[in-house]
């Protein structure tokens, strides 16, 4: 009967155990209430994406099953356009993706045994984190320092701790918003060299690239010996809700990657694909990629204009040079907890707590991420005046 | 470097193990040759699917990211859809998928543990043998009569081995074509009842039904203790290269199945989704599906005409009530091996040999699978023929 509510013993895998009911999830959930300003999720503005090419979606031959790989326009252009990012690879190291997050999932399949140690940035890509503990990981986090990863923990892990595998968000990362400096980037290469570290590489946010100016050349491309996988996504530059994205690795890993497609959802829809290298092959890319960023810079701007009125005296802040969030450190007394996040819900603006994004929590609850490409200049206004009015009515006592 | 052909020694999951390339994957690289006439794969007849509704494609409030459990009008129709079919379930039940074999790696993800027993018909559809393995099942078969399962096998394999579930195909069984009978539905599902097993019925081929003359109720619906998931898929009848399907489930087991599809890919891609539940609340749905079932129906003869003149003295088979496959058992003598597929490969016919869908490949060299809805009448003509002879060819030489 379907609507039974009452059920016998359930007698599910142990990873269900791990398959909590998050704090994230209620948060977005709460976020989508109408009238609710949220600074909480990661949604691209969807005002500056390109057009959907329509025709491109309307060919009867991509309504039959394709292959797990991907179409072999998709995986040409993104060879192309991840080489002009700093990685050659062939279109054979292309794996099409229903977005990034599939990769995640591909990469603790083919890694993670229960008790297997990954190494993450601390703090990391809340996701990435409960992906790789669903899978029974023991996560370890190395330091995030203002340019890269605190070198020396880092090395401290991979020597004593010998993780399978080590994942980075080099580009703006999730959520501290850290770009990499070039001298970063190689002395991590060497190190993961050095111990064999498989390296997972995330890079959703490389095109949303408002103020750098040292070059971001991906990790992988300065590996010499250890293996790699590199997930991309088109989610914010184009359309998140068509889920494409795409990996490429290392040619001995891409056999074993195929077959988890295969398994997992046979192939990436095919007019979608299609829609990708279009763009990516037009004549317009390069003007539609101004345009977001253009876009994504006055936002930032308004933003930090905005902190720089209602933060000042409760945090510390750099206005970040990319992606989609600002992450902040509140100054002494103040905390971001989840009294204050349920405070700040009852008034109709939503945040993300730091400690998302901690495996231990650590000092998390001095933290917090704020998105600031959803709302509009007088939401944030608004959104950001109350928000610190709750954390200023939350302050501990100074000790 | 990216092209580096030599690896330091790769530390992966032990998982991988079992992810070995399969036979089916290269029957169906071969399958796609240029010239090749392949009753191999499962492909649907691409010019009998119904006209993708672009319009709904276009709408740039899909663009955006939307919700794991699906859009809303999907969940909707879909529930109407499957309440048509004969189980009742409310739109909170349904979760978009990526296709229904989206919904055996959740299944696998939900429920095996390293060794966990899980009971499936034998023969079975082999990604789902392929699934339940990479996760470290064990799988059990209980062979299937003409008109359902063994039931004293399948009670003694419930009462001896308590597998944590049981995997089902009762509508035109992949390989063998079964379609339950009502009696068998009701038999199988007061056994589950009675030992708490819970069911993951797959029904991809449930709309592909060409002469049946008694009800197929879901065993789902039939069931009032044992917990269940109920796959459907939308690529036998509409467009595949978009890849939507769905699952419905106990409710009990919805908060995990969601948070599984969260962590897998975030959710199913918006425009397909909406294309779908546009075609369901159509007005010319059961046109379209009358015409899809005349179209079958003429190729199903066709190959049954041409394998009355090729295999008669070769083999013995049903000619299927549904689905896109005949199962044919080889007389005494005769053997499809795999020396007899590269035979027929050398001759540009591909066919899918028995023992692909069998545990222990019991006696799989004694069956064939041949898919009847890609081949024109001129290639199965000829394709029946060449294979007719390489099979002869072949023959053991009797005892």
């Amino acid at each position: 009967m379907s609507c039974e509510p009452a059920l016998p013993a359930l007698r599910l895998a142990r990873r269900c155990d791990r398959l909590t009911s998050s704090l994230v999830r209620d948060i977005l959930a709460a976020a989508v209430q109408p009238g609710t300003i949220s600074f909480a999720g990661g949604l691209p503005a969807a005002d500056l994406m390109p057009a959907l090419p329509l025709a491109t979606l309307a060919d009867p031959a991509l309504w039959q099953y394709g292959s797990s790989e991907g179409e072999p326009a998709y995986r040409e252009a993104v060879a192309a356009w991840v080489g002009q990012g700093g990685l050659t690879i062939s279109p054979q190291q292309v794996l099409a993706l229903a977005g990034s997050q599939q990769g995640l999932d591909f990469a603790a399949k083919l890694l993670i045994d229960e008790g297997t140690p990954i190494l993450c940035e601390g703090p990391t890509y809340v996701a990435a984190l409960q992906t790789f503990q669903l899978f029974g990981a023991e996560v370890l986090c190395a330091p995030l320092a203002a340019d890269g990863p605190d070198l020396a923990a880092l090395e401290t892990l991979l020597a004593t701790r010998r993780p399978r595998a080590i994942y980075l968000i080099p580009c703006f990362q999730n959520p501290a918003g850290t770009c990499y400096s070039a001298e970063a980037r190689r002395a991590v290469a060497a190190l993961l060299d050095r111990y064999d570290t498989l390296l997972i590489e995330d890079e959703p946010y490389r095109h949303v690239s408002l103020d750098v100016d040292h070059p971001m050349t991906p990790v992988c491309a300065l590996l010499r010996r250890a293996p790699w996988i590199y997930l991309g996504s088109f989610s914010k530059i184009l359309w998140p809700g068509l889920r494409l994205g795409f990996l490429a690795a290392h040619p001995a890993l891409m056999p074993h990657l195929v077959r988890l497609k295969q398994a997992a959802d046979l192939h990436t829809q095919r007019p979608g694909q299609m829609a990708v290298a279009h763009w990516l092959a037009s004549a317009e890319r390069e003007a539609d990629l101004a345009r977001l960023r253009e876009g994504y810079r006055a936002r930032r701007d308004a933003m930090q204009a905005a902190l720089e009125r209602h933060f000042a005296t409760l945090a510390e802040w750099q206005p970040p040079r990319g992606g989609l969030f600002f992450w902040l450190r509140l100054r002494e007394g103040f905390e971001a907890t989840r009294a204050v996040l349920d405070a700040a819900l009852a008034q109709g603006v939503t945040f993300m707590p730091g400690e998302a994004f901690f495996v231990e929590g650590a000092d998390g609850h001095r933290f917090l991420r704020l998105n600031y490409s959803h709302a509009t200049p007088a939401q944030m206004e608004r959104g950001l005046a109350l928000l610190a009015a709750c954390i200023r009515a939350h302050a501990a006592v100074p000790a």
